[in-house]
């Protein structure tokens, strides 16, 4: 099977929300993606992007039963780390479960390595479910170190009235 | 006694920088503190900052034993969710041990979410060390959940050697 790995254009934003709806998916977590393709274009796109995105496509006549090419994604941006100064965060990476233990995932992952070295970035970090252990069990054998184990951190989120209350005493 | 809490300047570069390296040094990280005062000065400040910074500040008859009158600091920068847009993600959070207890913290992350809110974002995140309990119990009375506990995410560093394995397998 061959495949490309290539940085997404505007043509593929209705394949990358439909590939962001199966990952979630994939999650449980369907209801929680709020996002449209009109805000992928708004802000993925133009003189300041907020994000980039990986495609990996696949020829017309290897596409998937349901006729897609385009069948992996990964969506990055910059961060910045007061300890390691600039660092890539890797948000999403899903391919399809047809074309898995091809190795497009690693593809993947080390086309944003690569992106984030040649910006002078120092550490590409990422999320996964502790469930997934397909996942897991590549990102170890790529050398990655999971932190919430390691140095004991825990993510948190503050979202809806809760945000709302705390900026309200901001402006107090 | 008064504080108050307003973005960073230039001349705050130098206090950052010692709260970062006091930070790092609470959470036994000071050997992984990599940035300097120039590198915080090319990507905070001129036309593209890669990152915001808030400090809290003291009059000079409320400053510090050692003569400080920038006693904390948050650290942030917007980032890009597939599922819920535009977020904001706190970096760090610092208040020098002898200003604690004085709402300082509070201060500073309500003036983050409204920041967010100001600008279109939908959620705040952010790291804690799951050891450090006074800070727990803060962002839970604010409502954030613990999303490594209730939706089993772990996070994944690669940096060094690995990620430079990882760059070169893009370019074969």
């Amino acid at each position: 099977m061959s495949y490309v790995v290539r940085p997404w254009a505007l043509r593929d934003l209705k394949d990358v929300m439909r590939l962001i709806r199966e990952a979630a998916t994939f999650h449980k977590a369907l209801d929680q993606v709020k996002t449209t393709p009109e805000a992928l274009r708004e802000d993925g796109f133009g003189t300041d992007p907020k994000f980039g995105c990986l495609v990996a496509e696949v020829p017309p006549d290897q596409r998937s039963k349901d006729g897609h090419t385009i069948v992996g994604y990964q969506f990055h941006y910059f961060r910045y780390c007061t300890w390691a100064g600039r660092i890539i965060f890797g948000e999403d990476l899903y391919v399809m479960p047809e074309f898995r233990g091809k190795g497009i995932g690693t593809s993947l992952l080390s086309q944003v390595a690569k992106l984030m070295l040649d910006h002078g970035g120092k550490q590409f970090r990422f999320m996964s479910a502790n469930w997934n252990h397909p996942a897991t069990a590549l990102y170890k054998k790529l050398g990655a170190v999971d932190v919430t184990a390691s140095d004991n951190w825990v993510i948190w989120h503050i979202e809806g009235q809760a945000v709302q209350e705390m900026a309200q005493r901001a402006t107090q």
